[in-house]
């Protein structure tokens, strides 16, 4: 390994690559991880010295705190090659501002400006064939914190570690997905973590998640903890609903992730014409629809799918199936993303983020 | 090291002991760690042999789930020796019945009964001298369970690592606790894992503390999420409040812990004749109480310091100081407790546990 020192990031490069052995056209999400990795560690009330490293593993205190108190946080984004080489982030401000939201929610430091886009930006460049060209491929960014003070006093730890760590992945298709609403299980409570993109948001989900893949549904869609009356979200995506021609959403709140997609979506349907109402979302109202028949989508949004279709949806005990259409806000929306994050339409919203 | 089989444990002994460099009358809680800690492997849907390892850090791929998704649960035990070197845990069944559903909830495999019970007794024999006699002494004993398989994928691990590690402590006295009690924030929802003993529930009040902390108060007893009108516990500790001669507390839930310390406390009040009243308790009624003089006490139960005597709390802009009593029933029942752990005591309700 030689050691080159690029202020004011250290780095250190890997001996060779590891990018031979991947079988790029058969990956599964989130499992095989590039060359290098970023990492900075906060001791004594500071960050330290921002690193680019060869990825390794992480070499912790069995009593460091995140183990046993979950003090972690994260963030999901992309990066896209272009048809002329280019490489592209989307909208990375609004990651790195949710970052460090999310780690004031969990008593954990803010992380430096700089060190995060130069730190990204250094390591895109350095890992830069692991992100591929054509329709649906893209490098998975993980950028996340964790708290590392051994100790198991049940308080904020003084110690942390920023990581990123990039993992290729394909266009996301998990076939067709039908989703169970929420009646006993909830994700957040008001005044808890639930807008937080905090480790323990997720965890909470797998075991009622498993119970709804056990009666055929693929998620769930999280209702109101208090009268699980209203829509909030889907754990992993927001959610949007097609009445009629106009889109419903639930607002953000302290239960709900302020999602990139999500706002992304508004503002392509906007621009779009299409009516957007963004206020609480009754589960009767959607069901009511879908009886009636105005209910025409219903559809998630997020980094991993941008946009995830729902074929149908059960409540209580109750199933319903959503009509199958050429022409849904869905695709129109999605496409209308997707081909600003790989440059190839104009960006009238500014969201483009040239890395190279 | 030197290796030796002892079915079905597996044991490596570390070369030396750290014992002589600590400090044993001047601990911090939870940061000084024996000599050894027990591991076990789950991997292709097995528990895989349990071990005994020197004490040493843990060696994690960076997508390891529990850092990004926080499946991870734990336990707070405690041994002691009793004046003629007997070593006694007290009701680990509870503990190990506990763990088990916590990791249910958290969609996370149980351990199986037997590697528990001969792990953790092996580990205590093997690190007994780091338990001491005196009155406060004690080796705090912290099993966890955290997902390990390296994937950043939004579903349960298929891969996790059971480990205890063990840390000498003292009798824990943090001063006069004064607490807050939550009119804005909350802990945990209905539907949600707050009854689970998860790392995600206590990661997720450290930021409300610190504001109560800035506010003169040590700890936060929070309230329900829909309505902030009726008391929980504490995060750390249930909670008790004795008005006139009677003690009420909150029914578990799935918002609350069910505390061990919780129900010895229940158990030996009422074998003392005191009425014990488990029933939702408003804060309005013990506002009151503590405005007409009838409120006595108010005190937390919990592992760590066993009877937790509140000095006072406040409550939105109002602050209000307890009585202080010399024949408190938060001595009285402390001490019963006690002197069944120390084996000081007859042991009427079979919560001894012999180690050795």
């Amino acid at each position: 390994m030689k050691t080159e020192e690029v202020t004011p990031i250290k780095i250190k490069k890997a001996d060779s690559s590891k990018i031979e052995k991947v079988d790029f056209d058969h990956l599964t999400f989130g499992s095989v991880f590039t060359d290098h990795m970023f990492v900075c560690d906060y001791v004594n009330g500071s960050w330290g010295t921002p690193e680019i490293i060869p990825y390794q593993p992480l070499v912790l205190d069995p009593s460091a705190r995140v183990f046993h108190y979950a003090q972690a946080v994260f963030e999901g984004m992309k990066a896209y090659r272009d048809d002329k080489d280019g490489i592209w982030l989307f909208r990375p401000d609004e990651n790195f501002n949710r970052i460090n939201k999310s780690s004031v929610r969990m008593a954990m430091p803010e992380f430096p400006e700089d060190y995060f886009f130069e730190g990204l930006k250094t390591l895109l460049k350095l890992d830069e064939k692991w992100i591929r060209k054509g329709e649906g491929n893209s490098l998975y960014i993980r950028p996340f914190v964790i708290a590392t003070e051994p100790s198991v006093m049940a308080s904020p730890s003084g110690q942390y570690k920023f990581v990123i760590i990039c993992s290729p992945a394909q266009s996301y298709y998990g076939g067709e997905v039908r989703v169970k609403i929420a009646d006993h299980y909830s994700r957040s409570a008001s005044g808890g973590i639930g807008a937080a993109k905090a480790a323990a948001n997720y965890g909470a989900q797998f075991y009622p998640t498993n119970l709804a893949n056990k009666e055929g549904y693929q998620q769930v869609i999280w209702t109101d903890s208090n009268t699980h009356e209203y829509l909030e979200e889907a754990g992993t995506m927001n959610v949007f609903f097609r009445i009629g021609d106009k889109l419903l959403t639930a607002p953000t709140s302290d239960r709900i992730l302020d999602g990139v997609t999500r706002k992304s979506v508004i503002a392509v349907a906007e621009a779009n014409g299409i009516t957007v109402e963004v206020r609480p979302v009754k589960v009767e109202e959607i069901v009511a629809a879908a009886k009636s028949g105005t209910l025409k989508e219903i559809f998630g949004s997020g980094t991993a799918a941008v946009i995830n279709p729902v074929a149908g949806f059960g409540y209580k005990e109750d199933k319903f199936e959503l009509p199958k259409s050429s022409d849904s806000y869905a695709s129109m929306i999605k496409k209308a993303i997707i081909d600003i994050q790989y440059n190839r339409a104009e960006d009238p919203f500014g969201w483009r983020y040239e890395v190279r």
